[in-house]
């Protein structure tokens, strides 16, 4: 494994490396963030959000060409919480990458560690490294509409909601809880039917939301024609500009550092409390299942015996 | 809040409320789940699942109709993850559930704890208490294809996976997640352009899985006419029998007794750790939003910390 000194954002097998380290999670990765955490402060990160179909994986290629264009570095990570049971669902994500990773971009697709909460604890490593090596620029891409999004959500700077016109109806109920966590929307599929008429609804609805400091903007994209790309990174630039303002920042900072705090904890104790190759652990379950113990008294026993044992 | 000596499958108003109380969580819904637990067992629970827009709802609507035809107690949850931000984003479907309703059926929209594994933790909980108060069957609608839903299908008995034609390949691949936990697969809305070939790739993929006790059905619905629910309900009753041969159903309970034991804990742990008014969290976080203490440590100091109090 290479040390942290020896990490740059110029080496992507080496990054690869250290990412799939972080990945198995353990001493050593924590050991790795201690060395990377005196270099972390200097990156903004952007998740990418929302339903499956929506052209995330194109928006993501679009914005990260943009910004090499501009010559900035720029690092994707595509986020797939499904993957402990596909093994490599983004692979289709990773050719369509193939012009973005010809032209000097970084990307990975990263999975989880198989615990609750590890996609959004994983995700948060995995910033940090890419931030310490001397990315100012990483976007992030996930899959799906559930908790899983809205954790990943709150371990970036910038969220970007997603979605296309004329999808149905619960489409529209799901992206109700994405909206509250949206920094910035965006319609993309331009051409689709139905896009004028889902942008008046949707413009509607950041009209009915209760005044707040940042007011969420809406952007209508076309990814596969860069359509609308340039106004994504405006109001990504004027995002970010906003959090340098008032201290939200500092503010931001100290909830992600609480919320990735219980990320971790739970990635911990799952990992700690719940093995399969331990006995007493199999006995408890077993007492479950015959319904012998009921499940909390069953957890709070678990926990006890760790805690005896010291964390 | 009613003893459990009074909930019955025909008192709606007193299960909501015992509902309501499981959601809450706490002393006093684990002291109803201790009560419920030896009236626990006879009931078969299935979970329809897949991304949003292709018809969940009213699947199970068509589904519960049906069996409240056959003169079956029927209840349907609504899990919906993302309502911690959205409060209630389920209604448009409870609206839909009139019928339903209006035929006996028992329905309920369920939130999440807030907390990472709250959602399958809380499910379970509710099914133990459908169970115990006499419903053969509950049905379960989650929205989302993140590990959410995968860990909500980790606590029913069947797992129907439901999918529509031409939505996109990203789609496809965020199925092929959920497909590994399939016990059925459900085309629904079979008027669709490309009904045909997607029903024919996904036979192909069924094909190429790697043999086991059970080989997933393919059924083709279009829940709007009542087309191919009877199927349905017959792959359904014939993965129930499937349970009953071989100790299968015992290999199952000892499974789910394991994550729901997961489940718990991290529901306790986040709740007792994770206190914004607790001053020693506090500061912990501060430090780690300063950089002082990286997130690791700081999870392991919380947990040493409650450990020696007692959990």
């Amino acid at each position: 494994m290479a040390g942290s000194g020896e990490l740059s954002s110029g080496d992507p097998r080496a990054l690869g490396k250290a990412l799939s380290l972080l990945e198995r999670g353990g001493e050593d990765a924590e050991a790795l963030l201690r060395r990377l955490r005196p270099r972390i402060g200097g990156a903004h990160s952007i998740g990418l959000t929302g339903p499956p179909g929506v052209g995330k994986s194109t928006l993501v290629q679009a914005l990260g060409l943009a910004l090499l264009a501009r010559g900035e570095r720029v690092a994707a990570l595509a986020v797939d919480p499904t993957s402990p049971f596909s093994g490599g669902a983004l692979l289709g994500d990773r050719v369509r990458m193939s012009e973005f990773v010809a032209r000097g971009g970084f990307v990975r697709s990263m999975a989880t560690r198989g615990a609750v909460g590890g996609l959004s604890a994983a995700t948060a490593d995995a910033l940090d490294l890419l931030d310490a090596v001397g990315f100012p620029w990483v976007l992030v891409e996930t899959v799906g509409v559930g908790q899983d999004e809205v954790d990943v959500a709150g371990v970036v700077d910038t969220v970007v909601v997603v979605g296309v016109a004329g999808t149905g109806d619960d489409i529209q109920a799901a992206k109700a809880g994405l909206l509250e966590v949206a920094d910035i929307l965006v319609v993309n599929k331009s051409d689709l039917p139905g896009t004028d008429q889902y942008v008046a609804a949707l413009s509607e609805m950041l009209e009915l939301r209760p005044p707040s400091p940042w007011q969420p903007r809406l952007v209508v994209t076309r990814a596969t024609t860069g359509e609308g790309v340039e106004a994504l990174l405006a109001a990504i630039a004027a995002h970010r500009a906003f959090l340098e303002n008032d201290g939200r920042r500092e503010r931001l900072r100290r909830e992600r550092a609480a919320r990735r705090v219980t990320a971790v904890l739970t990635s911990l104790v799952q990992q700690r409390v719940c093995r399969e190759e331990d006995t007493a652990y199999q006995e408890i379950v077993e007492a479950v299942a015959s319904g012998a113990v009921d499940p909390y008294a069953a957890a709070r026993q678990l926990l006890e015996r760790v805690a005896k044992e010291g964390w």
